[in-house]
């Protein structure tokens, strides 16, 4: 497969807001698996705000493999999300999973989330790439790199450049972590294709005790940006709970992140 | 995760016009990857008609890893395939991938196929499963059992219980076949479930060559049904023609299932 | 890699006895997966041989994952395995593990086994191939299919050209079964390659009650024998348990693959 | 499988001359693939001594997928090292793959180290674990980390707990990289087991051009080690050249490492 079009000698940053993908900064993307409650957004916003986050995550579409798991409060969370761009000034970054909830998204989101499981549904590819905002799109499971980049190119054939690629684990035959977090496929895309590359230890591993060491492999290996699961309280979050932060714990990982920024000539947004 | 509400001692087999899927048959689907011109599905009906096959198989909407690939006719490969319908009587099993696909899909299918990249496109199962006509649920490219089994309980949650499991090949390391037929999966879900599971041997190899000796495990181990590409010409195929059989092999590997059936004591539909 | 030197339109069976791997016979080889004690072996042969089966299985030495798990009887076990072909006339196949146990084995044993975590111990390859006896070689794990070929080249590069590989399930993702059967990859080498293929169904699904349907479906995909773990009292076994079968489960499984057999051209050795 | 023998509170670093892996340094370890000739080695051994390395890696046994691959020199590679180490102060270590090549190995190097493909070779576990010297443990391509540690536990059996394990890629469905460097397997041992473990970016990528960033991500994750391939003319090399680097590469990577290490409170041996 011809991925031309995709070589780009000249990476260009993505910009939300006044961050920029891909140049110079690593963007520390935090917040919790799913929107639960005002309470939690809040809480989270407020504790994200004070440690300098810039761009919040919280997932109200929830894809769940069963339909018995919580499948997020919907345009509820999205209003809530809304509420906290007001108050605290974040940039949000959600997943939508089909068209209504990508018009309702498309209203409050800075950065646009395709989650794993539709990295090739291609209808959405398409609607999102009409959209014109800015585009986190996550790695299959199972998906190649080729795949991956093809799968970028429904949106740019849409007109849309704006994509920021998303490493958040990919399946192997390995039980002793969530997912196998692939380095190699950041160090590859950064020289390969001019799209920001961000990565996602939270799923990746699938362990919060791994989060850390992850993170910090990944900005030392050139990742744009990161992914990060917090929540005010893990252990009763409705959603991968055993995979989020605390505020403490994700205070001290940023302190960790910031010198292995720097020796990589790099700093954190 | 619990699976209760799918073990199901008394399997009850999915009836398709006077086909049943999961009985005492084995159920050959055949037809084109790809939905190209009236002239080919025509062929290939009245080829199919000749063998006594009663299901025909052919993509209208066709989702493909790159934009520039050739996407199907749609709406107006819909209308060949009603037109094959009311000539031949065959039924007609073919590919939805959104909301639209699916609403004109409905109109004219008798079985509504998702595919491996939708198997966990829930917003899709949930409409394909308000609908209430058969479906036949393609096993995901990295899918575990259960999780295609959680796919199946999104259908069912709405009512929907003509379930159609469709092995069709997993993604492994091994690059010599274009997937890893898993016999394994069909034997496990005849035991573990009550759905009726049929095998792709045309997508799990890639290759035309082992097409057959595939189809012929796939029934010895219990398969309810097949699916396999025919094609007028399969080196002129606009989509997958490497792993298509033209109608004198299909009518070939015909003769060789049919003392396979008998084996395991079925026989073909 | 080159391949052509295994390419090979006029395959050659392997003779072991009166049984050819490779020609118009699926030959059965049963036994239990390994050698606990004398009764328990003279049991097993007793009723293999009623049933008419002409090569029996056993494991002597055992490599085990863990250093505390059953490493077998080593020699004692081959001891005992003699006792059983000189009274039964059976055929022995049993693994062989380093340079000390080929010598001891040499002498008893018909086929030498290579498990599949040998299957790039090259040393031991060469020196198998140096003996001039039928090798059974088994696939690596997750050896590629040309890995493997490259495997049997070291057997075949020291002159002995009696190799019979032996598909045994890959490793992937999939946790329901404890490895996934690769047919195809049997269905692969019987069009590119000269060598007999054997199908091992029990250590390929690690559950007995699969071990039927697969033994089937092996057969209908052209396999040249089987690899069965038969133990008396299964739920006793020092190993493997779960995916023996016991002497009435076996014989019916013989009945089920006569006529699977018969259906592909071919009858039981 | 229980492991508790494996947990370690108080991890305890090996001793290597006067390099301590497992505690407050980072050991680089660098080389060509396969020990070539005089001039090739000693033209390394001076570069590398210049730059402050402590520890080379060469291999003189080469374990190759074919027959026809470049095996290695054997005991003459063997020899060459031991003229380095007399020479130059390096610390060695390097690849055995039966009896006599640990034999030999055992008289000349300070590391021995297990390949992937011996990863389960456990005749040559137990008696390396007799020699009392210091094991690199490779895991071996589709290893779990459960069957990893298993594999160790054959050498601490033998009463040797002087054991390094080496992350050098597993073998995934993605063919853009030679294999899927797991970063997360590095995590996950150093917080489950009290061995140091490190890292081999040149075979988990394949490409040069990857060995950099992935190498800077295993130390920020907390790799206590690094084993690079390094050559005087890659592209001349007799093995595995795409994967080296040249000398002024090496250095320039060791200038990247060291504020790496740096950042997560460790330096560079």
């Amino acid at each position: 497969m011809e991925m031309q079009v995709l070589k780009n000698p000249n990476p260009k940053p993505v910009k939300v807001g006044e961050i920029f993908f891909g140049g110079s900064q690593v963007v520390p993307m935090a917040g919790p698996c799913a929107v639960e409650s005002r309470q939690q957004v809040l809480a989270c916003a407020e504790a994200l705000q004070k440690l300098g986050i810039k761009v919040m995550r919280g997932g109200a579409f929830k894809p769940r493999t069963s339909p018995r798991g919580f499948q997020g409060l919907g345009e509820a969370g999205l209003e809530l999300l809304a509420e906290v761009k007001a108050k605290y000034g974040l940039l949000l970054v959600s997943e939508v999973i089909d068209e209504d909830s990508l018009r309702a998204g498309a209203e409050v989101l800075d950065i646009i989330q395709i989650g794993s499981r539709n990295m090739q549904n291609f209808s959405l590819l398409r609607k999102v790439g009409r959209l014109g905002k800015p585009v986190l799109l996550k790695r299959g499971l199972a998906a190649t790199l080729q795949e991956w980049l093809a799968a970028a190119e429904y949106i740019l054939a849409e007109g849309n450049d704006q994509i920021i690629l998303c490493e958040r684990g990919i399946r192997t035959f390995e039980p002793a972590t969530r997912n196998t977090l692939d380095l190699g496929a950041v160090a590859w895309l950064k020289q390969e294709v001019g799209f920001p590359v961000v990565v996602d230890p939270s799923h990746a591993s699938g362990q919060r005790r791994l989060v850390g060491p992850l993170a910090r492999g990944a900005v030392a290996c050139g990742a744009d940006g990161l992914l990060i699961e917090v929540h005010p309280e893990p252990d009763q979050a409705l959603c991968d709970g055993q995979q989020s932060l605390n505020f403490e714990q994700f205070a001290r990982l940023l302190q960790e992140l910031e010198p292995v920024a720097r020796a990589v000539g790099k700093s954190l947004a």
